[in-house]
């Protein structure tokens, strides 16, 4: 249930004492015409296991370039990573530069090549000869395969280090990492073989609040814990370890769990699930189904619950509605709220829901109005002001909320805000109880 | 009008020969917590600017850390541009370690505290004592002022060559590159003055058909032209450039607008707007309102349109369907379609489109369904299948489409392929032609 994450924000040493760089390589990163996931996916899992990755480095694909840098970086780590540059194409140089940097011939191997030949066989397309580049490894490397693209991986133990050689699309990556990398680097002992933090996540708390709130569970257990928090979008993790060893993972759980029971329904979750997620799980849970409806949102609140697999059972659907003839006739906002409160009103925000519930037929909906972007706003209404209004089985209110920054914080705010109000009205509903925080500002 | 991108994806040099290096700082960077947008801005603005970024790297807050990869890349590069730890905390130390680095002692800077302190008091916010700290600079280090933040950046130039330190926040980093070390670095011919390359963008022509349209255009300025193609979601992008320097730029754009001529409506723009912007700039000048609907898409589609500023000049709103209650509810959606024909069928993607139009009174409707996750698909219609719907003045019409790759790059593709169609139907209507290309799938 409880799924950590360690960091090293606050100085601590990371739990793996071991140096990791990680080199991404292509011409296509360095002129931004590919945003490098590799970085954020690859860093995020090391740091689960307890690893501070070090350093990454992205080089161009030049031969010269790739031999002087991974030189470099295999003199001073303990674990090179690597990814791209491994396909059958003219320019990807990764696999015959860093072999010969290693001393290691190419070797042709059957193995691979047969793998190549059934995936084209599969898709049913015809294999160029260029393919069976791929198919070279360096002779004392191992070969990783790949289910879901034709450049395997390669994993190389030398001079007591070792080196892993990653395809560049994540969708062959990252299953490649999580399967065969992770066990086999932790059985050397490189990484931990179970997460290296307990995490739980909060919302409607400040970061010092909820330190406050919590800090006399923490006392209980001195040096022994290491308390870190991370803010992010209205949102608080916290992250509990034991940098000396003192508690062990079911301990640290324990503590978890203790903070779970101080924070009520302002706990969200333990690990890492997202608040859309959570909401998911709960509607799914009661089998209700919700509807959504969003101007200055423009879509996104109904995309938080379409990431989701199998959302069909839950989500009905959502309305972007931009014009005031789309509220009225999409969603059956009355014209005399338009004309008296105007679009970003809370007074138009429950007609909103109401609409998106009634004309969707579903049990719960939620609805985002807003002046987000870099000019509108009125007196009374600043740029930043957003309306959340929810409707439920028992009743329709709306909350008028303010946020400071660009107009992505503020969206990616709103959007977390409804879902937060929704998701501590469904924990009310599943345990009877009646909410005791609905801000209703109009009828 | 023309605006233009380097390449040396091809293997050719880029224009200036200098080598730039960035260094983009920070634990949440290597932690996955924090995606590096820093890279992908920076290296595509240079990269039109006629560099071609040699390397990024990215390193831990510490400030050994800082000044070992510092050192290395002052020593090899012409010029070093750092992102990231300016700011007023502890962690925040690249200004006292490169300043030590480069041998120049901090100075308190009496017109930074000044702007700083505005900024507080302009926001409402009081000043904490940390933040003067953020008004030291290396002695001889220019300031460049930050309009939209408290940490100034700072411009050096020493040994021959540039050090530019911008803050970590993308809102504050990105105008202050623009505005402000653009134009200094092009007066010192560090980059181009203007844009290295002309691009135009093409849609509906694969690359090697696309090569085969224009070659013979090509062919006619020999080794005087060289031309590079970059393919995504389905469009192609072309760059002229004249690498020996026998074409100049105006040249360059009368080749362009001979391709031009050739291409006719498969041309989407010459320079870098996106296929939405396009659309919206042709819904504008006909004063034209569109609406959407989608089902696997989840808000894509109408997200491409309320990314754009002022879009509710041009656009009335979307639905995301995915129950099929709020297709015949909220869409209008004939039940017995559904019944008969299934959600993701060609008469279904019609009758959305229609409803939208209808119900959101608009003029052009776009309406796109299919199977795009990991399951669902039918004989018929397998995993990839999209149907796309476009409702005008003159009809409705459908088109079947089928794209590989997963969720995310189908989705994307769907959503283009929409687009270009809504383009096309738009270019007909203004110039009063009729469109040869519509696939008329059902009634």
């Amino acid at each position: 249930m409880v799924s950590p994450l360690p960091t090293t924000n606050d100085g601590r040493v990371p739990v793996i004492n071991k140096r990791y760089e990680l080199l991404t390589l292509g011409d296509e990163l360095l002129l931004g015409l590919t945003t490098n996931t590799h970085l954020s996916f690859l860093g995020a899992q090391l740091g689960r296991r307890g690893v501070l990755l070090q350093r990454n480095v992205t080089i161009t694909d030049e031969a010269d370039a790739i031999a002087k840098q991974f030189t470099e970086s295999w003199r001073t780590a303990d674990v090179v990573i690597t990814t791209g540059g491994l396909g059958p194409t003219c320019d990807d140089r990764t696999r015959e530069v860093i072999a010969q940097t290693l001393g290691q011939k190419l070797v042709f191997d059957p193995t691979v090549e047969k793998a190549i030949e059934e995936l084209f066989t599969r898709l049913g397309r015809k294999m160029t000869p260029n393919n069976l580049k791929q198919a070279y490894r360096p002779e004392r490397a191992e070969v990783l395969p790949n289910p879901n693209g034709t450049a395997p991986g390669l994993w190389i133990q030398q001079d007591g280090k070792v080196l892993v050689m990653l395809p560049g699309p994540p969708t062959e990556m990252q299953p490649m990492f999580l399967d065969q990398v992770v066990p086999r680097l932790a059985k050397l002992g490189l990484l931990l073989d179970r997460e290296a933090y307990v995490q739980f996540r909060t919302a409607g708390v400040g970061e010092s609040a909820l330190e406050t709130k919590l800090q006399s569970i923490f006392d209980q257990h001195g040096d022994a814990l290491s308390v870190a928090f991370c803010a992010h979008q209205g949102q608080v993790d916290c992250r509990l370890s034991a940098p000396a060893g003192k508690l062990s993972y079911s301990q640290l759980e324990d503590i978890a769990r203790d903070c779970a029971r101080v924070l009520g329904e302002d706990l969200v979750c333990f690990g890492h699930d997202s608040m859309a997620k959570i909401v998911a799980d709960l509607l799914r849970a009661e089998e209700k189904m919700l509807a959504v409806a969003e101007t200055a949102t423009g879509g996104l609140l109904a995309h938080a619950f379409t990431d989701i697999a199998g959302a069909g059972k839950f989500f009905a659907g959502g309305c972007v509605c931009y014009s005031n003839e789309s509220k009225v006739l999409l969603l059956d906002v009355p014209e005399c709220i338009l004309e008296q409160h105007g679009a970003v009103s809370a007074e138009n925000t429950v007609a909103m829901a109401t609409g998106a519930a009634e004309r969707m037929g579903a049990d719960y909906a939620l609805a985002v109005t807003g002046f987000t972007g870099c000019c509108g706003g009125t007196a009374e209404n600043p740029l930043g002001t957003v309306f959340v209004a929810l409707y439920s089985p028992l009743g329709v209110w709306s909350k008028r909320l303010c946020y400071p920054g660009p107009r992505a914080a503020v969206q990616a705010r709103a959007v977390n805000a409804a879902l937060d109000w929704l998701r501590r009205e469904l924990l009310h509903a599943r345990n009877g109880t009646s909410a005791p925080m609905r801000r209703t500002e109009t009828a």
